[in-house]
């Protein structure tokens, strides 16, 4: 590791992996996911196929990390640089109101063309394919899962959610409505959805 | 119109689509639904491809109508010929009961081999492809959707459901969650998971 050789092949190769991600998104809303190859993403980035190939073994992989980086990305710029968390889960002491905010900001990610072909794209290719399931599972949805999860055991502390519930299920009452929502797109995804979808989960559809 | 040639061209024509229905479901378990195609499908149905391509634009289109007739099958089998809804929705008065059956059916229908290839073959495709997923939640979501919401309303009228909600938003909040488990596979899809899921919509997060 001496000399200055391997500092600039190793920002060719940062400016090489940046570029093979960037190609991936720009190429996905625009072929669609079917469509994408990994030629074209090579091609694009102006790239051989083979050091696309020497990192990733599939295009759905190119993708996954371009999303993430996406994400990365996002959370950077809304934060500053050095934060640990991708999002940050408000707690105003009002649940009702944290839920409802974070909800609707996840519908309007959802409804972004920045995030919704390629977070469709890998939906999907995760529905038929165990491994790229797990690898978004674990870097896409269990970060934000937890925010929640901590969210919610907060509001039992506070005696504002019942202590006996698991705070793991009680999340996916709030997140899965909205997600089988845009993944089967059943009906419209709204704001308006969200907060009935909070309400409805917090007070149960059973009479007071 | 005349003659015996018709109706045995018509009984030969529907051997052929029943052989085709049933190779597209076959061939799904076997290779999956990303290889699944319509040369393959013709030569173990022993038709031409000109065949499939009279009667269907696409493998989507296909496996679509292969798994709409797998479940009509299924509901005639389970109660008898002529029987007018694909699946009846029980009624005993107790509406925790029977949402955590109805809840616990859906479960084990997603986690069989019979239905989950091709079912998740369908909402992978529907994620990318509007116009299989408008068809796929005409055709295999909404009949379903509106059994749940007929119950629901029963129970508002027995005043066992809050008055005031949104039957078709009371049914994502019971379903939504069971839904995106299985096509995110976050985490294992069980009884224990259905029953939990039932009651805390019926009961809400907040402490009663």
């Amino acid at each position: 590791m001496a000399g200055k050789a391997v500092p600039n092949a190793t920002r060719r190769s940062e400016r090489s992996h940046r570029a093979i991600l960037d190609a991936a998104l720009e190429l996905v809303a625009e072929v669609g996911y079917p469509k994408l190859t990994i030629e074209a993403i090579a091609a694009r980035a102006g790239v051989g196929k083979q050091t696309i190939y020497r990192w990733w073994p599939s295009k759905a992989a190119v993708l996954l990390d371009a999303f993430v980086a996406l994400g990365e990305r996002a959370a950077q710029e809304a934060e500053g640089p050095g934060s640990e968390a991708p999002y940050a889960f408000p707690d105003t002491g009002d649940l009702e109101a944290d839920l409802k905010f974070v909800l609707r900001a996840t519908v309007d990610e959802l409804l972004s063309p920045t995030y919704d072909l390629p977070y469709r794209a890998l939906a999907a290719e995760g529905i038929v394919n165990p491994e790229i399931a797990a690898e978004f599972v674990s870097r896409v949805m269990e970060p934000s899962v937890q925010l929640y999860v901590e969210r919610l055991r907060a509001a039992q502390q506070a005696g504002q959610v019942a202590a006996d519930l698991d705070p793991r299920v009680a999340v996916e009452l709030v997140t899965g409505p909205v997600t089988a929502r845009w993944l089967l797109r059943t009906l419209p995804l709204t704001h308006a959805y969200a907060d009935a979808v909070v309400e409805m989960a917090l007070r149960g559809l059973s009479p007071r």
